[in-house]
């Protein structure tokens, strides 16, 4: 790939840019290819040329607006995504033109008291904050298209902290995180998001243990990801459960061992489960959003000592389908976000030892389509109809 | 205090004894001072004599039955006491007659996959259970009485593994504690279960570091040994959350920094706790058992670190009162039984502490009252009015 003309800054640093991107109009309208104008970087922001871009289930309910809080439009959704710094905002040290970088939904700003705690990846201002389309710094736009209806400019919201549907977005320098540039952009924009989430989830949440048994609730992306960490720590038995068998085929190739069809197997998951594990498994992992479903990966943990981790996003305004005194039973239970990686820390790290051969994550499984971004709306479709897993766009 | 009688199993070994018990008839009607019958221990059982009993709230609770679950009668409750081993049945090797213990509701085998795992005190027969009533072995009691109302022996059931409210009791050894033969028994009948949970709670579920803040909610005798913990291990602020500002004088000699009023405060205690510690406590600790306050104590942590530990039994069939999402902002919540102490392991490490000075638990601090067995209707009559924190009946 080109990077050049970006290591001086080249000539659009301190201009607006014009590019495109696919903005949301309204709650599932089709995404419009505009052209949208990107302000230059202001303090501590970066202004990225985004080289590869992927979608994930959360841009969907988000497109859809589900849930009324979710409706702020126009909007850039996307947040998966990688490319190259094209100039930075004032006050930032840590990145310069030209820099490879992997956009984060959950910023680390590095100085604030949760970045110096060892107990959490929630930065103070650039955490991951849903309903957020403003930048931090002046809660303005960095974006704004000509509005056909009216011929006036019209400012275009941010989402997630990101908005990587754009050939150009802005960030907070906190959610920008430069990686080693020999690392292949077009498999590094997975560690925007699922990957990420998935993977940590097994190793930082949940610290999966060799020798373990994992349950995981859900064999979207994010599922199979956990299935990756599962495996690469050695866990014993993966238990993928799904309600579409087709899941345990791509499954088996990120470490999934048995395969539960919640649907078909006759009886409460829960009880599948200990049985197929003398009382429960050691982790489960709840990748549905559904809270059914998340009380049967609560119990289908063993008592004493089992941990689940939740990974949906439950956009119900029901309570945990959980008595207090079933805590009493030792089972535990937690959310985690972004795999609880410290992005700015940790992801180059990781990117560093999956260019090494130290750790081995199957990229490529994850990457079912690949399309230029002009097709975004076919992307769309295939993720919502379950068709793909990852589909990786071109800018 | 006279254990004569008892070095060699003395004479009542293998025979039955009768002795005084106060049974429970049925729902809150007065306990009887009744001659009952106590069989000898059957395979890995003890019988003990009873020296020290107190009570603890969860004895008021099934005495008035307020559970249908809860209500087995004649019944001889009473789980928190000290006594000396009068005889062991078949296969006991770690107690011989003579030995002191301390009797735990929450047994230890010492060999099952529980208590061979680090992560859990719960064992897999002799872990805590409010709905037993009956010895493990075989589900048959060890009391009996005549009933004077048809001149019929009838079986009396057993409590929480212990049933201390009788002059001789027979425990599954897994729940009897041998301890330092010269620690002050009528102390350590303490340690069977309000000091030992509270303490626990700070030391073990939580692991309260030097300088951090705390929270506890409901200042009964759990509450303040959860601040004797936390005082041990250098918190820097132990605030008490309680209706009756009576036990802030208390509650300071037990290390408890600052008081709140939950019924004064003007606005929910969590607003106030968190502007009281920039945030949110590090740890919060749930003693009442009633879930508006479980609420209020979760959101009293601080968000990213925030661990709420779960004390209070909740009878109330409502589910816990949190969204799933709100776990997304890196708050915990734990259950803790008994501390989290595995008893026979640890207990008498910790007798053998507060022995020599290593720990220095304010034991004196809890006993608010002492009277002879025969006045345990009064000793139940102050606790239930909330005049003392423990009252140490010698029998």
């Amino acid at each position: 790939m080109d990077t050049n003309g970006f290591s001086n800054g080249g000539s659009t640093q301190g201009k607006p840019i014009k590019c495109k991107a696919a903005v949301a109009w309204g709650p599932s309208e089709p995404l419009v290819m505009e052209e949208v104008e990107v302000a230059p970087p202001e303090r501590m922001e970066v202004r990225i040329k985004v080289l590869f871009t992927s979608i994930c289930h959360t841009d969907l309910s988000f497109w859809k607006g589900e849930n009324e809080l979710q409706r702020r439009f126009p909007r850039i959704l996307g947040h998966e995504a990688s490319g190259v710094v094209e100039s930075v905002g004032e006050g930032v040290e840590d990145l310069v033109a030209g820099d490879h970088v992997v956009p984060i939904f959950n910023g680390e700003c590095g100085s604030c008291a949760y970045c110096n705690s060892t107990a959490t990846n929630l930065c103070k201002s650039a955490r991951v904050n849903a309903f957020k389309s403003t930048m931090t710094l002046d809660d303005g736009t960095r974006f704004s298209v000509v509005d056909q209806s009216t011929g006036a400019r019209r400012p275009v919201y941010h989402f997630l902290n990101t908005s990587t549907f754009a050939e150009y977005t802005v960030l907070d320098s906190a959610c920008a995180v430069k990686i080693n540039p020999a690392a292949p952009l077009e498999k590094m924009c997975l560690l925007s998001c699922g990957i990420s989430t998935g993977i940590g989830a097994a190793w930082n949440t949940a610290n999966v243990s060799k020798g373990s048994t994992v349950a995981i609730f859900g064999l979207g992306a994010v599922g199979l990801a956990v299935a990756e960490g599962a495996r690469i720590r050695g866990a014993a038995k993966i238990i993928g459960v799904d309600i579409n068998p087709e899941k345990f085929t791509k499954g088996k190739e990120m470490g999934i061992t048995d395969f539960v069809n919640s649907k078909a197997c006759g009886k409460p998951v829960h009880e599948v489960i200990r049985e197929m594990t003398d009382g429960g498994v050691d982790y489960s992992f709840e990748c549905t959003g559904i809270l059914d479903v998340l009380r049967e990966s609560f119990v289908s943990t063993h008592d004493g000592w089992g941990l689940t981790v939740i990974l949906g996003i439950h956009p119900t305004p029901r309570t945990l389908p959980l008595h207090p005194m079933e805590l009493f039973d030792g089972r535990r239970i937690v959310a985690c976000t972004f795999g609880d990686f410290k992005g700015k820390t940790q992801l180059p790290l990781l990117v560093d030892q999956c260019m090494q051969g130290e750790v081995k994550i199957n990229f490529d499984g994850f990457i079912t389509h690949e399309m230029p971004f002009s097709e975004i709306r076919e992307a769309f479709r295939l993720l919502e109809e379950g068709k793909s897993l990852r589909c990786v766009l071109r800018l």
